[in-house]
């Protein structure tokens, strides 16, 4: 059964406090030279679909659920058991 | 510049209340079929790096600052610009 990952971040124009901070943070840890720093959600999940439903599943879980689609876009694939970022 | 996107979420070994709420929520709201729900971070960023430091840095940056790595793992990796999760 496919195992999807939701990548969800607020909307390019609308202000990302919390990246807003990290960016921020960064240079007095001694990081530095990053920028442009958006934080999100992160989602794995596996769904019983098959392949030709999965993406309408997918789009309606994460449009009506998932998501808040009036601030927030997301982007979503199919990764391998190899690529869960839960190791 | 490379941009980057970082995935965190709890070691597959710590509960994940978040992603059981999710879980537990989904079939109820009439999205049938979908289990593991992890929900964590997700990060996309530009780092000011030549591509034989870039991942040093990036794992500098994300075992020292972007995670806790008692109780998180993340991966990342290089995406393009038409890749933003923030469209």
């Amino acid at each position: 059964m496919p195992r999807v990952a939701v990548d969800v971040l607020l909307k390019r124009e609308i202000l990302d406090p919390q990246g807003r901070a990290v960016e921020e943070a960064l240079p007095g840890l001694g990081y530095e030279g990053v920028r442009e720093v958006r934080v999100g959600k992160h989602l794995e999940l596996v769904v019983d679909a098959a392949d030709e439903e999965l993406a309408a599943r997918v789009d309606a879980m994460c449009q009506g659920f998932l998501t808040n689609p009036v601030i927030e876009s997301y982007r979503w694939r199919v990764i391998e058991e190899s690529e869960r970022a839960d190791v």
